[in-house]
């Protein structure tokens, strides 16, 4: 947990601030994805695991499975920040870059090959173990009033959502998504979980076509809100925050300021934002 | 302090990252011209205090001063980097942007407004606050044993090299400057001070045209070695380093890890590499 004098003045704020850009493999994810791992039976593990991904849950899984001497392949877009792709490699994963629908080539190269599929979100060990991240943080901070999550398919935000309301129901808890990437929002409009035809954004980590499930029911019931903001908020938040803090983070941890930039959120009392990776291509952020 | 596992493994090093990017201002400059302004008479203080700057020693003594109610006027190149003028403006200083030879124009500005002059290296007071960094390091890691420090003009470097040995000599300590702006080397290699006619880096925290009367003493006396990097290699160590540690550093930050890419530095032990500071141009770098 960070602060920052810079941002709280310009905010009108007291921030805390989650530098889940120091987890192990640059983002959050590798906490759900080395739960998960860690709950595999021995012939889930024999048989090797794959997961989908933009990159940041490509890479934790790589690297918890290696961990753990389990085979890995991830799936990957042809797109794909080039330091994901690496990193994933880098970890002893195969790395499988595809174009078009990830998830339906997700599911053949899983079923083909009798792989252990491992969804990146809509899973209830992986959101378990994201859940350990609002855990840590109402231990630290336990007069925390609000928590702001950077929002893609809902893994992150249903783990976080799950342990902080668990542990109290007053804390406000915020989700902010790219509005070239909505999904969560146009779920919880239509009351089911939607998908989107694309989703693109520049914060990549949160262009999810899908909520999950298991994530939708969790959302609907304990997050308090989820707000879209712009492309250009996003860009011009990742700026701010990495002059600001010297934190080089992606555009997706830039959520949470995108949306205060945007004034998308009433603040009452310390906040906590979740900065959720530092895996970025940084010729496309300046 | 920080540690890097990515880091440890690529360089075969046990590596402490001293992260000075994190400090008020955003560089270590703040130690030394706190102090500095600290230790002013009332009389000095009355008058306002001058300095020149690449920019980081700027928005220092700019900080310092405004926290002690003291005027602050800083001289800088034409040409320094944006976000520091910015910085150095946001805290209140008077900014002298200037071309050609800036200690001259740094010495006229004084003379002419009866100002009290802080050189921004060549002072024992700016020296033994950045001495503070030197103290910090031992106490948490008293078994390192090799401290890597980059240095411009030798005021950091002092420093820190005086407190390490006075507490054990055994630790060694070696500087880096690039060898387009190696004005400390050459020195060294002349044994008395010497002033290059220009000094450029992409470093531009290091492109110190002269090095410290004062510093050269201390750096004689105490510094085991200094060695050259190529631009290249700062480029590459910048990075490198951004992207496995998630920190914003400047090139000047970098200078440690361009020497270790090189070859240029056999590491023994617990290695301390100082980050000295996250104020740069990211699209000059990316």
């Amino acid at each position: 947990m960070l602060t920052s004098s810079a941002l709280n003045t310009l905010f009108g704020a007291e921030l805390e601030l989650k530098a889940e850009l120091f987890q192990k493999t640059g983002s959050f994810k590798v906490r759900g994805l080395l739960y998960k791992t860690l709950r595999l039976t021995a012939e889930e593990r024999d048989r090797g695991v794959i997961t989908v991904s933009a990159g940041n849950a490509a890479g934790a899984l790589a690297w918890a499975a290696r961990d753990a001497g389990v085979p890995a392949t991830v799936v990957m877009a042809k797109t794909a920040v080039p330091a994901k792709v690496a990193a994933a490699r880098s970890y002893g994963a195969q790395v499988e870059l595809v174009e078009g629908d990830l998830i339906a080539a997700y599911e053949a190269i899983r079923d083909d090959r009798k792989l252990t599929g491992v969804h990146p979100f809509d899973d209830l060990d992986v959101i378990t173990g994201h859940g350990t991240l609002g855990l840590e943080l109402i231990e630290e901070r336990p007069d925390v009033g609000t928590v702001l999550v950077p929002v893609g398919g809902g893994g992150l935000i249903s783990g976080v959502a799950l342990a902080v309301k668990l542990l109290n129901p007053g804390i406000r808890v915020i989700g902010i998504e790219p509005e070239t990437a909505d999904v969560v929002s146009r779920s919880l409009e239509a009351g089911a979980p939607q998908k989107l035809p694309t989703a693109k954004s520049i914060a990549d980590g949160l262009a999810a076509p899908v909520c999950g499930t298991h994530n939708f029911g969790i959302i609907q019931q304990y997050v308090d809100q989820v707000v879209r903001v712009s492309e250009n908020a996003l860009l011009d938040a990742t700026r701010l925050v990495m002059s600001r803090t010297k934190l080089a983070l992606e555009p997706a941890a830039a959520a949470p300021f995108a949306a205060l930039l945007e004034g998308k959120i009433q603040l009452t009392g310390p906040t906590a934002a979740i900065i959720s990776g530092g895996n970025l291509d940084v010729a496309k952020v300046f």
